[in-house]
């Protein structure tokens, strides 16, 4: 992956993280600053693993352009757990209560352009700037809701209403990834989600 | 259910929702006063609801002791999303972030002692207490990490492994709630369940 520094003044050149948090709560120019200075520019290719199984998870990354996704090997079987893009945030989500080996892979599934922030300035942040707490709660208010729909749609015992749950809730990727990581991340083979689909566009 | 008001001092008679705050991160006397004078216990008794599907939750539960539930109707069947026990909190998962009607029930699965704050309560902490912020960050990072594992064990395709992983990770439960409650957490029949069950015995 290339990396890119962020120029370290408060404006324009902002970093793209930056500017989301500012936008979910009206942070200080000091934050601004510490993230500016603390984040690069990244670009992971279609298919560049961000994150392997059993390393920690130094960084967290935020989604500019692109998609990425989560998955859990189950013996030569990947089980797709999550998929996210512009304008979300991704790391270990199991490390970030506490700093620990990834059980999950986290991987470019397009050509990315990222914004990676280490956990230590993260949590340098969380110490320093109390409104960073406040920023990350709301985040993650969302993000946990999130999360909990990712564990309703995978329990869904029908395969078709398991699809339909996933256009209510994720349409914007129905048509952008590939049908492997669609029919992986909803529990079904790929001639089950084809046929569901196929189905679809007769109706 | 029934409910009981708490002394509003500070001190030996503090709820056990703010000795819970405290804990999680050194909150101030204030905070510590406003969550005793707006908690109140309640008594759950089991097979109670807490919440109904189509209602909003206008409130967060601590369980003191005994077992909650959420669960979706999926046509007759009952689907159990989670499954929380005591220091843990519950409330409509997708209403934390906007209060809006929740696709999810709230039920005691033993009779239950819970403190319940009212949400506006708590949006008036993070509003004024900048620090609730902080606790309830750290609290959801634990939460979304316990919703992602979930979301992760609903997917493992073969049943037995979605037993055990369940042992791994919420082996208190194993013995302690109805099998039925197991089975529609991991996705399977009683049946397969006892079978599992059995077979782990014999070893």
């Amino acid at each position: 992956m290339k990396k890119i520094n962020f120029p370290s003044e408060v404006g324009a050149g902002n970093s793209p993280l930056a500017a989301f948090v500012h936008s979910v709560y009206p942070v200080s120019d000091q934050v601004i600053h510490y993230i500016n200075t603390h984040s690069v520019a990244k670009h992971a290719g279609r298919g560049d693993h961000l994150l392997k199984a059993g390393d920690v998870c130094k960084h967290l990354y935020f989604i500019q352009k692109g998609v990425i996704r989560g998955y859990v090997k189950d013996g030569s079987k990947e089980i797709t757990t999550w998929i996210s893009t512009e304008n979300e945030m991704v790391t270990s989500i199991r490390g970030l209560h506490i700093q620990q080996p990834s059980v999950e892979n986290i991987q470019a599934i397009e050509s990315c352009e990222l914004v990676a922030i280490p956990m230590d300035a993260l949590h340098y942040l969380y110490d320093h700037f109390v409104e960073m707490n406040i920023v990350a709660r709301r985040i993650l208010e969302q993000y946990y809701g999130n999360a909990e729909d990712r564990a309703f749609i995978s329990r869904i015992p029908n395969a078709s209403k398991r699809y339909y749950h996933f256009l209510e809730t994720q349409s914007n990727l129905a048509n952008r990834i590939s049908l492997k990581y669609i029919a992986s991340y909803l529990g079904m083979t790929i001639e089950t989600l084809s046929r569901i689909r196929g189905k679809q566009v007769k109706k």
